[in-house]
């Protein structure tokens, strides 16, 4: 890693796919899976907000700041359903780690793909705590950019062995299914969302449509199965039918950004829903039976962004995917900025 | 500029000096101020919101998101008053300008220079209306990163031609005075605070520590004087005995942030305040008498970052003081995310 005060590591997406694949996306997800899974067991320590969004009639952007008091992290991502009809991304990341005690930052990094793999692994970790003990097929409703990551972290962390596909695009289900071609998985491609849940242990919503949806509706939900709710993610972006989340028992990240954001903006601001980090800190119970509908109505927290950081940060120890990036000014004298910026016109640089 | 989507415009220390040395310091203040009162006088087309700060017992980082609707800006600063005994800049800053369109950034720049000339940028362009009409005589209290911008936007932009600097380290005030021996200014270096406010039409306060100073007495200050309170900016932190502040007419940039920030910290929470771009829309009074004290109590706000990213983007079609930066994932086809990390690794990059 770089030591000088003012050059601040840079992963580029270049070399986070270069550290992705040089580490390899399936230990990548188990890796970020353990990160997420210790700093969730220490939740009360952070310093939480909900984030900070600005809406627009295109989408939103959004802050997502954390800190556990020793460092501080934020991502800016934007969510924009109608982007990939100008060829551009629905979702676009970087976040940054600093120091508590300096406020100096340590790391910039693209996180559209890092944040692709912290979504897929935060997931597989709360299916392996909630999901039916011998989930072995998943559906997953929604082929687009989250897909493979999904399938990847579920099939390595949770051990499921066949996949069901349904997208109203097909080509993109088409796409999902290429792509994983070599990995050992028995996928399928179904006509319809109703076809792809039949035989599902676990169904994963990960569509990107800003708008309420019902992507799976009461009566296509049989009893035991795991929902994995990932694309209702902001106000007015919802998947799931509302008497599904009523027979269902609810799992979230940040209460107070749920309520605002997940699948239970559809219910009443006092609807009992439990923190994940308190069933694997054995404070809540989890699945208690085999019939339950347990339903993790997953919309991305800033702690999963901040163990992502973490993780890349101490591969960096190890790897030089990055790149020194001169962000911050280092004056000789701290109090003497105007005098660096003089000296500069003179050659006298620092 | 950069037109790929992928690749975002990046200025870093280096790139701000120079660009800041090609145009020239005193221009680069008044071109700010431009930016600056153009985009106070459309305050309410903004979204604002009080800054996101996370405190912690050596400092504060906080996030200043803010957006017109068409743009979207956020800065990411820290201020660590202890900071310079380690030798580090006691604030550093960097941020971002978006499309609110597609969420995509489209600048990236260090803002540790640039917040520093925005700030002196703000203050002279708000005293240039508050302060009396013949001030030419400014006491600057603290002389540490912040003081020759602050003299050098008053020299410019406001008429001031003398100035008389006070700080507890005398050595910050002979480097202030030595960095500006070229600039026509009659400087004198005083014993105390009260002896440099003597004869000063407008008196600065820029003082670092966070805790509650008393600054300015209240039998230090006459009446008719513009005070520019620049250095109380978080809660526990202001400069000014709150007796002064019951005599002043108090002109705030954002209401609900200074309340939590500013020297008005220490009054009721109703206490009369007057946003300032209502002045300059002619929809509140600004300085109606020559006894009046006006107190400016700055705390610095999002839309001045804004206005200051916009004008560095803007120079930055005529110059070429920027890196291309990596920092958005960009595959063929939006929704092909795994895809474009698998092709990476087979060297079929895009």
């Amino acid at each position: 890693m770089v030591k000088a005060l003012n050059i601040v590591p840079f992963v580029s997406v270049d070399n986070m796919m270069r550290l992705v694949l040089h580490i390899g996306v399936a230990q990548v997800l188990r890796d970020l899976a353990v990160y997420i899974e210790a700093d969730f067991r220490r939740w009360p320590q952070f310093d939480k907000i909900a984030r900070v969004a600005s809406h627009s009639d295109t989408g939103v952007i959004e802050l997502m700041p954390v800190s556990d008091g020793v460092e501080y992290a934020f991502k800016y991502v934007n969510g924009h359903p109608s982007n990939t009809r100008a060829g551009l991304q629905t979702v676009t990341a970087f976040g940054v780690l600093s120091s508590v005690d300096s406020g100096y930052p340590v790391l910039l990094s693209e996180m559209t793909i890092l944040t692709a793999l912290r979504t897929a692994a935060t997931s597989a970790f709360v299916a392996k705590t909630l999901a039916p003990r011998d989930a072995r097929t998943m559906a997953v409703i929604g082929n687009g950019a989250q897909c493979e990551f999904q399938i990847l972290a579920f099939q390595d962390i949770v051990g499921i062995t066949a996949v069901r596909l349904f997208d109203i695009d097909r080509t993109a289900s088409v796409k999902a299914m290429n792509n994983l071609d070599k990995n050992g998985l028995d996928i399928t491609i179904c006509d319809s969302a109703e076809a792809a849940i039949e035989g599902a242990h676990i169904i994963t919503t990960v569509t990107a449509d800003k708008q309420f949806a019902t992507i799976l509706s009461d009566n296509m939900v049989g009893s035991g199965v795991h929902i994995n709710a990932v694309g209702g993610d902001c106000p007015g972006k919802t998947e799931l039918h509302r008497d599904i989340l009523a027979r269902a028992d609810i799992f979230v990240e940040y209460t107070p950004q749920t309520r605002v954001e997940g699948e239970i903006q559809q219910l009443e601001p006092d609807h009992k829903v439990t923190e994940f980090w308190r069933v694997i800190t054995n404070d809540a119970p989890g699945r208690t039976s085999a019939r339950q509908i347990t339903l993790f109505d997953s919309v991305g927290f800033a702690i999963e962004d901040f163990s992502a950081l973490r993780y890349l940060r101490d591969q960096l120890q190890n790897h030089d995917f990055f790149d020194p990036l001169d962000m911050v000014a280092d004056p000789d004298q701290p109090g003497d900025l105007y005098g660096m910026l003089m000296r500069a016109g003179t050659g006298e640089m620092n």
